[in-house]
């Protein structure tokens, strides 16, 4: 398998932990997709994922699969055993909700900000931008610190008792807070040291060294 | 179970035919949410889902489960045989990249063109609109429309072979399409001859009296 991806992003964290997770490592190979000069924007990339985002999945078939909550049940099935995506139905529903949840009011707003309110990636890639908008989403990403970190006053991690999915995306909503300066509250005490455990996981540690790791074909 | 909903809203749709293709409409009671006057934006909705959207899932233990596809995905693995979300790796990445494409690229896309760039639920509802935004998301919507086209010419469903999520994200799309007065563009001929077919299956025909059929416990 093959995963285009940016390295130090942060969507592509999330399916770089979730390979990590689940000891896929020497079954994928790394391909960079230069982001800062917009090659995500061009036709050569659009053909392999409409909407123009990393990462993307590349099957040994050909298939080129994207979105990161598609591209991590696809990696969690494939050893039969469900550990990031849940086994029971309530729990496949209140983590893909909580995952999603992560998406609309912490990562994607961040997204949005830095695409719109900052100078992003900068005047060639960003040739559309509604400040306005950015700076509401921005907002919105503050207000989900405070959600989450409600959600984790009450529990160990972001969809209940244990890792999941959901993790990964406030992980990766918190990797692109970093990124554009949005530092989260210092009141938010159980956000904040629930992010200092999830560091200690080796799949959020060496996420970045990880194509160092691997290109060994099996 | 209980579904708290608007019968005839798109995003609702969504439910209501997962619901129908699952034969759980005998399990299954609908309370009508009063979107029009904004109930969804008001503390005691958003005690049960903090993005303040419809539908939520309440569970018979208390638990409410929002956003469509975690919904859909609980619904559907409840009798232990996933007929909407796939079976195997590659169709469950395949179906939850289409349907997350079909939100970003036309559901959500045409969702924001109403909230923003016209009158939408009424002005004690849309307290905030960027119309500039909203316009953009409506030409991103059309655009979408001729990507599903381009999709449905090479394959009888949105994500491959059989019916799906993925389809049903679709058909909440068109539903939301026609409630703006957004039409489908003539040319989009292999859209417009599944969509026709989409509308002979029962659970998108009879979703919105849906509610009428259920109340009986089991």
């Amino acid at each position: 398998m093959k995963i285009h991806d940016w390295p130090t992003g942060p969507y592509p964290a999330r399916v770089r932990i979730a390979i990590a997770e689940k000891n896929l490592q020497s079954r994928v190979q790394f391909e960079t997709v230069n982001l800062r000069k917009g090659a995500h924007k061009k036709a050569a990339f659009l053909a392999k994922n409409y909407s123009g985002t990393l990462p993307v999945l590349e099957l040994d078939d050909g298939t080129f699969m994207a979105e990161c909550t598609a591209i991590t049940e696809y990696l969690d099935a494939l050893d039969g055993v469900p550990t990031l995506t849940g086994r029971t139905p309530r729990e496949k529903g209140l983590i893909h909700m909580m995952s999603k949840r992560a998406e609309l009011e912490l990562l994607d707003a961040i997204s949005v900000y830095f695409h719109h309110a900052t100078p992003g990636l900068g005047p060639d890639v960003e040739i559309y931008q509604n400040a306005e908008w950015g700076f509401r989403q921005r907002d919105k990403a503050l207000k989900g610190m405070h959600y989450f970190n409600a959600i984790l006053e009450s529990q160990p991690f972001v969809a209940g008792e244990t890792f999941s999915m959901a993790d990964i995306t406030v992980i990766g909503g918190l990797i692109f807070a970093k990124l554009v300066e949005l530092p989260v509250p210092a009141e938010c005490g159980a956000l904040h040291a629930w992010y200092a455990k999830m560091q200690e996981r080796p799949s959020v540690k060496n996420r970045v060294t990880m194509s160092e790791l691997s290109g060994t074909s099996d």
